[in-house]
């Protein structure tokens, strides 16, 4: 058997599985923002149809699943394994969304690195033989989380410069041993990264560390260049944090600017939509991957794609305990045609 | 290359890993119990010198995962990977504690079903060719869970007959490629199942339908029978999910009596521990597997051993709207000497 780990954080299928099918449904403000066209399904509704955010993030999310499902021609209860969590405490958006899939399912906690934890592990236990189809999905609500990590909301209250807007949005993946599509051809799994950033309104310089260990990672492990790829998005660093890991390549003597974006600065027109420093939360990376980017590669407008979500790991109780903010960003290069070189 | 896959929901790893090392810290009250012989650190302190219960939680993992690779005798960052998750939100409790591992880090989330999900990958991540080592491992705190989970508490609040005591306790075993120990031979992965209870109070009910989905699915897909194993536990179902899923057994004309129990069932000694139905968090299934289930296979007190832990997926926002439980149980089987049958 080829070896399939290349150093320390980084593997290799032996077999790059597929990702057949990708779906992503989101919310109206992500329906105004530039992607407006590329995402499956757009709901004016909050709510979703239900009586409360939450119900509404796992009604999103389930029909995201589905959707990805039809696409992919096979029922959600042929999955093999269904891999998603979200932010909502004890993911329960997720929980309850797969509540009915009737597939196995193995509840993730990534933050907003979920799309890329959930993707690692689907591309790992469909070339390990485990599994032929797998799901990885994940979302979040604007709402929601709103609730959840700012509760008691000021009615009027000021944002900062360099807070983010959480997206409405959920993406889903299905990923498969066979079959046609761009293929997963190495991932970078990251380790937890704090650089003691305090304040939750700066989630940007909080993550962006890890992004940039987990970047720095890959490049070391697959000896690949910046260059490989025609894309490098990192999951919702907005514009603090796409500039603070722009500036820690630079000092490298790495130059990121031809070929690296972040979904918080793709998702929302910051000058129009007053989202401050970009759009931030699971189902950013997540719409924006599952909608966006996968419609690049199976254009062929692009044929290689470095996928980094990445997360801020804190809690509310956490942080009023006085606690810093750890940062966590999985990789995934994603490549169409042929598969690992 | 054999197939991996047994039946919808089990796979078999084709070269079993081997959990190479356990560690279990608890806390007083779970050193005061039946099994205070078989856990390796008890601390008096309910803070483990910290100034938070959910800091206290992080310590006690942290020094649960140093004590694991200590036996193995690794350092935490040579680990490929660490799993691990835990009930506190944003599963902070692991976040906070594996900040400084140094290691490539997959958050989880399974509820009380976390050290079979954690075990569970980790063992197909090592078959699978993807990691030599990984550590698997999950805690639980009453003081933090009670705090998350039923804040405000009422002083000299009644808590209801079939209330459970969640569990200060952790867990942590290395599964390694190689080495000496007992084996992974199967995963079965649990579906989602919502028998529609709603009283918070009876996590035992609530939980029980889905270990005997996950176990009747276990037995189907390895065409294996309840008496293949010298025990039968489930993570932390307590009397009366141990009785429901007895009963549940017994009406398909299976008898479980003789080798089956539960996690939560071991730890206290209910006559005299004042802890009702009996004890609950992931804490509880982690550190009965890691202390005691584990010396009764490395000393060959018993050598099949099919390990079943037990979630309950909703959050207190779900069950202030009105939500039902949805339970998940993952099982794994675990043998001593000899690899698949």
């Amino acid at each position: 058997m080829k070896t399939k780990r290349m150093g320390a954080q980084t593997v290799q299928p032996e077999r790059p599985p597929v990702i057949c099918a990708a779906a992503s449904v989101v919310g109206k403000k992500e329906g105004d923002g530039p992607l407006r066209e590329r995402f499956d399904a757009v709901n004016q509704d909050s709510y979703f149809g239900t009586k409360s955010w939450e119900k509404a993030e796992s009604a999103m999310l389930k029909q995201c699943l589905e959707l990805a499902c039809q696409k992919a021609d096979l029922a959600p209860e042929s999955l093999d394994y269904v891999l998603s969590g979200d932010l909502l405490n004890q993911c329960a958006g997720s929980a309850y969304a797969m509540r009915e899939s009737g597939a196995p399912y193995f509840g993730l906690y990534g933050a907003c690195s979920t799309m890329a934890e959930s993707l690692s592990l689907a591309a790992m236990l469909i070339d390990g033989g485990y599994a032929d189809r797998c799901a990885a999905l994940t979302s979040s609500h604007f709402c929601s989380a709103e609730r959840q990590y700012r509760f008691p909301l000021e009615y009027g209250g000021v944002r900062t410069p360099t807070a983010q807007w959480t997206v409405t949005g959920s993406g889903a993946l299905i990923v498969a041993a066979d079959g046609k599509g761009p293929k997963v051809t190495a991932v970078t799994t990251g380790k937890i990264v704090d650089a003691g950033i305090r304040d939750v309104s700066n989630m940007g310089a909080a993550m962006a560390p890890a992004a940039y260990d987990t970047l720095k990672a890959h490049f070391a492990d697959t000896g690949r260049s910046p260059d490989f790829y025609d894309m490098i998005v990192t999951g919702d660093l907005g514009q603090i944090g796409h500039a603070v890991v722009t500036d820690f390549f630079r000092r490298d003597g790495v130059d990121l600017r031809h070929n690296y974006t972040d979904c918080g600065l793709l998702i929302f027109d910051r000058e129009k939509q007053d989202v401050h420093a970009g759009g931030s939360g699971c189902g950013c990376s997540a719409a924006v991957l599952a909608g966006h980017l996968m419609k690049l590669l199976t254009d062929g407008q692009i044929r290689r794609l470095l996928f980094a979500a990445t997360g801020a790991l804190m809690s509310p109780t956490a942080s009023m305990q006085g606690e810093s903010i750890p940062g966590i960003c999985h990789a995934v290069a994603i490549e169409m045609e042929g598969g690992a070189t």
